[in-house]
């Protein structure tokens, strides 16, 4: 580690980063290799000697670059976008070049105190009931995804229900959520030792926008508990994966708190946008709950990973994942004064992550984060307009925030067959053109097309030229299904 | 996200970062702030407009920097190092750059293939036992930390033997483990369910290096068995985190497969070393465990995060821990031809890792991996001999590694209470100065000071230096223990 040539290959990978977002439109949006392609263009050992970075650039552009699939390209519409900026970037870098392991306050007081000033100023920028906040005696904690968050409230809930019921009774314990929840939460329900079996995804319907009914919840607590059950967890979402439904947190939260269950609110993708006052009120009802998660490399910019996690109460997690063996004893932690976050969390080694969401805030500033938002959201809106606009399509629920669910449909309800076939037709071919990538889901037996904006560098004209690419395909497809026309 | 005030912005942070590195030795290693030290000195809320970076950097400076540990000093020997470099900053740096999420094979193939290939070129080195490699049959991944890969295999292995004796017995099953094994282990057994009693941490002996005996483990298991409980797993580890013990695996393994255990080889400190002929014998045995993992981000300059772990069957991991939902299903995963990452960890995102152990292992090649680390361990032979040297001192166990456990003594076997607690000023003292950072375990009743060699910036003089800061600071704790002589 030569000071000099850190220089030098620092300011190279700088220049080629700029580069690559300045030429990002010149790729494929999905990725167009085959599957082993790169084994057979690298070596099958390491080098013995060391190889010059200018080599090694050179494979990362003719090797590496191919078989990516760019998220951070303008016409990236695919799954929920990964959003990144300057400040996200260079505060991932920053961390790194400080090489800090913040697992307690001592190993870097910096990290651990930035950490809780940040999430109480993102807390306070969403409007999070006070209760959340350290100030109001909870607190915020940064975790890589929401499958860790998830992992960790099952783990804090469960063990303070056992605490109750019966340490040998974990079988009776059930977790409620919706069909339309992300399927992180059963896989979390099973790492905690959950049967799977024992995982409620409540089913939900077209008519109610697929969000979660209050009264299919309560149907299904009763007649657990009626069997023994007991009820230990709901998870609500607001923006689900596939359509973006916001399950009504304050009706949820009545019901699971007259059966003492732990309410975790999964705001991954929509809570970004409860910064805008406009959007708050999809999480109104939050202050019933017990925790509250927002993936920030989602929708606020700060690259991966964020995952931004609020608690009313942390004793409650430090309860279940406390660990204090001799070699990580320390004064500090000793007089109880300090916050050690390898106690809030599933691992003991955590990168500096508070850097680049602090950067992110400070670079932009609550103004500018709210344009950026309010920015991806007009453009979803007007795709929604194109889509409404031209009768092959329809839209087939309501936009919330920046994505639009839509399909081609030609086909009367009986033939839902042959109309998925046909929009899953098109999704191939309008990823295969490389000049757009979208994916799907499949909801109440419909097969739609999902268009999330977000990533970074979209514009307007991005958008036009997708529903362009769009309008194409189905033209052909037209031509390919002209029998159920 | 501006390409020129990318680049602007690029350069001014590489030589922020560069000027850190070359400055690093005029800040005391260990920060000095107190408590809630930051708090004062931030605002109390996000700013509304934007902030230029000139305004950001000089509040790193002055705010955060005093409040930072400095892991990356040369006079840091504290804890396990978490070792750095050019190749991994910037590895990072360029992972964020792309900003892709590489849950999935077509997420971006680059991202799934590149990792199966470094993992195989890693495990080469390390003269893994072919059912290791993806060219075996096995294969590695990259996790965050050993915290997870623990998660992550016993969620595995309790999964394969609760399809064996019944989905309810849960609590029967136990885990084995010595004294010395890493924290993170219990944590992990009960964050997937295994009651906190059912981990035997089989108790070790300063004879015996605290090392775990086989036959100290046989003898637990045998009596566990005949009380009916169910012999799950054992965790064997290379270089414990008090002393850097070494589990002898041959024997281990074969006790353990016995009573059909899963064995998971923790070398998260000492498994580097095996790229040197010289060490590899450490992990002779290897071939009669099921996973073996070691963090790169420890002792192999990848900074943090960076867990290798290798298994020989991926489908246990596979059979716990996919998920299928609609919204991920694709061509290439549903023709079973790729390996989806997601489905070998706790999460689904994931960040583009390989890049940066792929750089290192270029950009330094074999045999200056190799170097690297024996110089390391040179550097601690040198010191234990300096130790050796000095009367007032002694080692506590051979040295392994690079790392010395030593303590002064003084006072007569039946004294160890004040002996210890004179080791511990002695310690609290050294690390006051600012110009050592060292840290302290606790084993067989005697608390050592550890000094673990391993940061990249750290040089002979750095180790002569601290010995000189110790050696002062021993002079004044003479005084004021003389009533001990």
């Amino acid at each position: 580690m030569n000071s000099d040539e850190f220089r030098r290959q620092g300011h190279m990978l700088i220049d080629f980063i700029a580069d690559y977002h300045s030429n990002i439109e010149q790729y494929p949006v999905l990725s167009r290799v085959k599957p082993g392609y790169l084994r057979q263009l690298l070596p099958p050992s390491a080098p013995y000697e060391a190889e010059p970075i200018e080599e090694i650039m050179k494979d990362i552009q003719t090797h590496i670059i191919p078989g990516i699939t760019h998220w951070q390209h303008p016409s990236y519409f695919a799954y929920f976008p990964c959003s990144s900026s300057t400040a996200g970037i260079l505060g991932e870098l920053l961390a790194a070049g400080f090489g800090v392991v913040g697992f307690n306050w001592e190993a870097s007081p910096a990290a651990t105190e930035l950490e809780t000033i940040v999430m109480d100023w993102f807390g306070e920028m969403l409007s999070l009931p006070k209760p959340y906040l350290f100030s109001g005696g909870g607190g915020g904690v940064i975790m890589g995804t929401t499958c860790e968050a998830f992992i960790v409230m099952l783990v804090a809930a469960r063990d303070q229900k056992l605490a109750e019921i019966g340490k040998d009774k974990i079988g009776k314990l059930v977790v409620y959520c919706s069909d339309q929840t992300h399927c992180a939460l059963q896989k979390a329900a099973k790492v905690v030792g959950i049967r799977p079996g024992n995982v409620r995804a409540v089913a939900t319907t077209r008519a109610a926008a697929f969000a979660l009914s209050p009264d299919s919840l309560e149907s299904a607590v009763l007649a657990d508990v009626e069997m023994g059950w007991v009820p230990l967890f709901l998870c609500a979402t607001i923006g689900t994966t596939s359509t973006t439904a916001v399950d009504p947190l304050k009706p949820l939260c009545h019901v699971a708190k007259e059966y003492g269950m732990w309410v975790h609110v999964d705001a991954a993708y929509g809570g970004s946008a409860c910064i805008c006052p406009e959007f708050r009120h999809v999480i109104d009802g939050v202050e019933g709950a017990d925790s509250f998660s927002l993936n920030a490399h989602k929708w606020f910019f700060t690259t991966l990973d964020c995952c931004c996690l609020w608690v009313k109460n942390p004793d409650a997690l430090k309860r279940s994942l406390s660990t204090n063996p001799e070699y990580l004893r320390n004064q500090a932690s000793d007089s109880g004064g300090v916050i050690d976050y390898k106690d809030w969390q599933l691992t003991l080694s955590r990168r500096f992550r508070s850097l680049k969401l602090w950067m992110v805030l400070r670079s932009y500033g609550v103004a500018n984060l709210r344009s950026f938002l309010r920015g991806h959201v007009a453009m979803a809106k007007a795709f929604e307009k194109l889509v409404a606009g031209d009768d092959r399509f329809e839209v087939v629920v309501p936009r919330r925030f920046a994505m639009v669910c839509f399909r081609m449909t030609r086909t009367t309800p009986s033939d839902e067959g042959a109309n998925n076939l046909m929009n899953k037709k098109l999704l191939e071919r309008v990823n295969g053109s490389g000049r757009v990538f979208m994916t799907h889901a499949l909801v109440g037996g419909i097969y739609l097309l999902r268009f999330a904006v977000g990533s970074t560098l979209t514009e307007a004209e991005h958008v036009m030229e997708a529903w362009k690419v769009i309008q194409e395909h189905a033209d052909a497809i037209q031509g390919d299904y002209k029998h159920l026309y």
